[in-house]
């Protein structure tokens, strides 16, 4: 009998709906493995947390994540915590990655269902076979070096950031990065962004990059990209990006948002956030290894309470933690599979539900009822 | 009888032929108009200066840049003088954006003609209307900020750099997205882009930004974006950008080279680069101003030499540089006429020419030799 304890933070806006429907996957998973149960438990965190108790992150929240095998989180944030307010849900979200030392953001980009070809921006000879995963570094450079507002001497007029990286944090990410490129077979193709033309950060990460995957990952393919190109190349030919998109902290901000929207919505799109490689359950030296997962899009105040959110992130989000923290790799499969099965059109087997943010009519719920069905 | 002095800086790789067009272009302008001569002069810049001189930016060039009226550039840099090279091309460029305070980067993405809409990589109905006008501060922030290389004491392992923002340095660059917003009738909207949720600099910046629309220019319209955000919706529905997109110097590099690959090719876009606001020849208070003038493609080394360039951006640049730095309003307009003639389908009057990156087989030099003759 395995027992795991999983944190569960709904957040604010549409994150608890999302999250209610997560939460039914992990259930049915765990009803159907008699050897496995899971203790979730529910936090405060981000905006509700402000409201309820003015921290985004108390520490009753930390505690109960830090001790668990795997936190699943909704999103936070809202218009009623703008960039004005002095206690902020980003401020609670940006500690807990850094306390949990989750330094190894992955975001897959790929389409779920083919049949969500017509829902990508792109034209559809473009986008389709876009795989793409970003692994972006998360508890380093500029989101955590040292800065100044306006307003404090000296120099009151003027305020700056600082973007910080050492040799150490860029050999732990870019062996993350490796090791998920090893899992394929043939092994994926590895993309590190930096702006080396400008910055000493970027001169840094691709010199440490470089030679991290020559001495210890020789059989792996590398290329380097200049962020600013790689921006237009994510609109003109993402496919020329396949493999994993390596990048510091700022830059996969902007570029992990950029793909997310290829694959039709990003409502449709999970993340795992882990403290150190993960492994795959069917490798002989597996080792679960604890983690954030959420959904990548954020709160949406505009539709939040109407119950026709799309949940689909957030259950993918689930998937990647049986994978990664559970070590439940048939099961993770199986919902993954469930959720292409229920957005495949009719006409290839599927069932064809759409959300809202697919211009369907499907809620929410009907969402997870129907996948749960399958699964 | 008017007379004004271009320097012009072919540079490397497509450079020199794209630039042969626009000065085609130019010569052919000041042949029509009796009381205007153009005194044209070339100098070294890039990384043919690096091989002839020793270095990027030779004095005399920067002299001869300085004392000119407007300054053509084509594109630098190359495999040659890569990023380990000890001289670069790209520190040329940032120093004569420096010397010369060129603080505002303007760079228009619309479609020069409405038959490349099946050029672009977006869907034609997202991409239709597309009419962005990035405008970039260029000679602040991360780019010009202080920063240490890896191996340099203390901390050797680790290398930084910041990100500074004065109040003065964003005031300006506002002012410039406000006058060219109230060029058009209706003024264009403005969307400021930060990462306020994290930054300091971020946060001067969006407070700045506010203030100065707020106080000086009370009937524009403002909203703002975070940078990831924004990276999204450009691609998602870029029209909800159409305007001005006002950003700081790191996230216009990656926004601008986004933003550029929706009209069609890389190949279309023209920039300025100007020390002050620009005004409009037909304002009663005109006044020109000096500035750099360029392409937005690279120096493309893989197709250099073989004339199939296309020399569009830089004639579009040249067009710029006319209605800005020489007061010629309508013939830049003329120019930009002929191009979209030349760039037209033929069942609507135009030429339907196409360069070798829009999939076509016209060369540099034809499709020069056309718009010249439309002119
Ligand atoms: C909420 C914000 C601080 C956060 C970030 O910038 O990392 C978000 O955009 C994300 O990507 O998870
Ligand atoms: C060459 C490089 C330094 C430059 C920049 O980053 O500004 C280029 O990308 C540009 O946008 O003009």
């Amino acid at each position: 009998q395995k027992s795991f304890r999983i944190t569960v933070l709904p957040g604010d806006g549409i994150g608890p709906e999302v999250v209610d429907q997560a939460v039914r996957v992990l259930q049915a998973v765990s009803d159907a493995l008699k050897d496995v149960d899971l203790k979730l438990e529910t936090h405060l965190f981000g905006g509700c947390a402000i409201d309820a108790t003015g921290e985004a992150l108390p520490a009753s929240t930390l505690t109960a994540c830090k001790e668990a095998d795997a936190i699943l989180m909704g999103s936070i944030g809202g218009p009623k915590w703008g960039v004005d307010s002095k206690v902020r849900p980003e401020q609670g979200l940006l500690q807990l990655r850094k306390e949990l030392g989750v330094y190894a953001n992955i975001r897959p980009a790929k389409f779920a269902s083919d049949s969500l070809l017509e829902n990508t921006p792109l034209k559809s000879h473009i986008a389709k076979g876009v795989d793409i995963i970003v692994i972006r570094e998360l508890i380093g450079g500029i989101y955590f070096g040292k800065r100044k507002e306006l307003g404090v001497a000296p120099d009151e007029d003027v305020a700056w950031d600082t973007m910080p990286y050492s040799v150490h944090e860029v050999q732990r990410i870019t062996r993350v990065a490796a090791q998920i490129a090893l899992v394929a077979d043939p092994p994926l193709e590895i993309h590190s962004i930096d702006k080396a033309n400008v910055l000493a950060s970027s001169r840094l990460w691709r010199k440490v990059v470089t030679e991290t995957i020559q001495n210890e990952f020789p059989q792996l393919k590398l290329d380097h990209h200049l962020v600013d190109s790689a921006a237009m190349v994510m609109v003109a030919n993402p496919r020329k990006l396949n493999g994993i998109v390596l990048t510091e902290n700022l830059f996969g901000d902007i570029l992990s948002d950029q793909s997310s929207i290829i694959p039709g919505s990003l409502g449709l799109l999970p993340s795992a956030s882990l403290a150190s490689a993960p492994s795959l359950p069917s490798s002989p030296n597996f080792k679960p290894v604890s983690g954030l997962y959420e959904p990548i899009h954020g709160s949406a105040p505009d539709i939040a309470g109407k119950g026709i959110a799309n949940p689909v992130g957030t259950i993918l989000s689930a998937a990647m933690l049986l994978r990664y923290s559970l070590g439940l790799d048939k099961q993770a499969a199986a919902v993954e599979t469930a959720v292409r099965q229920v957005l495949d059109d009719t006409n290839i087997g599927g069932y064809g539900l759409r959300t809202a943010d697919l211009g369907g009519k499907t809620s929410t719920k009907a969402m997870g009822d129907k996948i749960v069905e399958v699964l």
